[in-house]
C-alpha cells in the first residue's frame, strides 16, 4: 500500500493512515463501503453511489458525516493526489470510536478512502474471459446492505480461487444470487438476464447503470431467478462490477458455456459502459 | 477507553493503540475473538477459550500466531497490567494488512487484546433478571465461527435495546437460535431446554460449562430446538456469556415468564459456574 490515504478530513501517507482498534469497523465489521470506477480521471456513476451509500448508511443508523458535494470533492481530491487516470476509489465509512458494547453508541463516524490504478478499459480478461465455479452463499439475509462484514464474501471467493476459477456465483435454495463481488448475468435465445432486486443480492450500481443501457440499446431484459442448470446451459454468462464494468464469463463449474469464447452481450455491455463513462462529463457528476 | 492494550506483540496506552486501515479486520471483519472472564484475578475457562479460538481461526484459514502457552501468558500479563480482578479480556486476531483483495493474501495475522474491569459476581440485574425481545435472526450460516463479522448481531442487538430490552433472542423459522451476544435456555417441568450446537449457533463456552455442571448435580437437560411460543410458556428462561455469566430472563417480548421473579435455575447454574471459577486453579489452566 502506498500514495495517500483520505482518513477522518486529513490527507496522510498510506503507511500511517491507522484507526484505533476501537473503531467499530474493527471490532464489529460496523460499517459500510463502496467503490467508484475512475476512467479518464473522471469518477463514474457518482449519483448511483451518493444514492447507495446514503441507502446503505441509513439501513445501519450511521449518520451521513459529509454533503453530497463535499465527499466527491473529497474523492476527486484523492483521486487527483494519487493520479490516478483509471482504476477505482474505494471508500468506508465505520459508525466511530467507542467502548465496546454491541448497541449503537452515539458517536462521529469515521471515514476512510483510498485510490489505485488499474487497467479497466484494457483488461485482458476482457478478451480471454474467465471461469466461475459455483459456492454456497452462507452470507447474511441483508445483503442489500453494502456492509463491510464480508467475512462470508472472503471464504466464498477463496474456495473459489483455490478451485482455479476468477470469480464464485454463490447459490442458495439452487438459484444463483450473485457473485462474490460482482453481479451475475446469464443470456438465453437474446435475452439478458439477472436476478431481480431484493434482501438477497447488492443493488449492483453496474447492474443498474448495464439494465438501463440495454433498455435504451432495445435489448431483451429478464430480471428473474435462474438456477445452476439454467446458467450451465446458457447461450453466454458475464459478470459485472465496479472495477471489472463487464468480463464475459466462459466457463462455469468447468463447464464450458456456449460456444466457450467471450459473446456477444457481455462485449456490447462493456462498450455501452465505457462510451457512457466516456460521456459522463463531471460537471452532470449529480445527474 | 484507557488502560493498556495488547497489539502484535507490545503494550501499548490505549490511545495510541492503531492499527493500519489496510488491516483487513477492517475492510472485510476477516478476523475472529473471543471474550474469557476473569474472576478472583484469574482467566476462567482457559482450555475451552483455546479449543474455540483455534476452531475459529481454522475454518477462516488464519494462522494462529502464538504457542497457547505464550498467548495466555500474554493475556495474563494483559490482566495484572490493567488491574483487573474481575471483568474480562477480549481478543482479536485478523488475517493482516495487505492490499484489500477478498480472496485470503498470506500474510502476518494481527492479534489484538484489552481488558476491562466489570461486576461479574455481584451484578444487580442477576437479582432482578432482564427482559429480552425476540428478534430476526439476519446473520450468516456459519454462527458456529466466532468472526468479527459482527454488523447482524449489532444491528439486533440495538432493535432489541430500542424496544427496551437487555437484549434480543434472535428467531430463525419459528425457533429461537440463540441472543445476539449470549446463549438462550428455557426451563419447563425441571428441564433445562437448549439448543443443540450446530452452525445455526455459536458453540458458547457458558454453554458447555454449564451443561456440564448441571449434568454433574444431576439436572435434566435436552438440547432440542424450542419456539418462541415455548418460551413465552416456559417455567423459567435465562442467558449465557462470558461477562453475565447466568442472567435470568424475566419477560419474553413482554410477556411475563413463570411468576416474574429471577428462576431456581438460573440461581443454581449462576451458583455453580462461579464456584467452578473459585475452585479454578491457574495451574490447571490447560485442563
Amino acid at each position: 500500500m502506498d500514495g495517500v490515504v483520505f482518513l477522518n478530513g486529513e490527507f496522510v501517507e498510506a503507511s500511517q493512515a491507522k484507526v484505533s482498534v476501537f473503531d467499530r469497523g474493527y471490532l464489529f465489521g460496523d460499517g459500510v463501503y463502496e467503490v467508484l470506477p475512475v476512467i479518464g480521471g473522471k469518477l463514474i456513476d457518482q449519483e448511483n453511489f451518493l444514492i447507495r451509500l446514503k441507502n446503505s448508511l441509513a439501513a445501519v443508523g450511521i449518520r451521513w458525516p459529509y454533503s453530497e458535494e463535499r465527499y466527491l470533492d473529497i474523492l476527486e481530491e484523492l483521486m487527483h493526489r494519487n493520479e490516478v487516470e483509471e482504476g477505482g476509489v474505494y471508500t468506508q465509512v465505520t459508525r466511530g470510536v467507542a467502548a465496546r458494547e454491541f448497541a449503537y453508541p452515539r458517536i462521529e463516524p469515521c471515514c476512510m478512502a483510498f485510490a489505485f490504478k488499474k487497467a479497466l478499459v484494457d483488461n485482458p480478461l476482457a478478451q480471454t474471459g474467465v471461469a466461475v465455479v459455483t459456492v454456497d452463499d452462507i452470507r447474511w439475509k441483508r445483503r442489500d446492505i453494502k456492509s463491510i462484514s464480508l467475512i462470508g464474501q472472503c471464504m466464498a471467493k477463496q474456495q473459489s480461487v483455490e478451485a482455479g476459477a476468477y470469480e464464485g456465483w454463490m447459490v442458495e435454495d439452487g438459484y444463483i444470487t450473485e457473485g462474490t463481488s460482482s453481479t451475475a448475468y446469464i443470456c438465453k435465445d437474446d435475452t439478458i438476464i439477472t436476478r431481480p432486486l431484493s434482501r438477497a443480492i447488492l443493488p449492483g450500481i453496474r447492474r443498474k447503470s448495464l439494465l438501463k443501457l440495454a433498455e435504451m440499446e432495445g435489448v431483451r431484459i429478464e430480471q428473474r431467478l435462474f438456477t445452476v442448470e439454467e446458467a450451465y446451459q446458457a447461450d453466454e454468462a458475464f459478470l459485472s462490477s465496479a472495477t471489472t464494468i463487464v468480463l464475459p464469463v466462459i466457463s462455469i463449474d468447468g463447464k464450458t458455456i456456449g460456444n466457450g469464447k467471450p459473446g456477444k452481450y457481455a462485449a456490447l455491455m462493456r462498450q455501452l459502459y465505457i462510451r457512457m463513462a466516456a460521456d459522463e462529463s463531471p460537471a452532470s457528476r449529480l445527474g
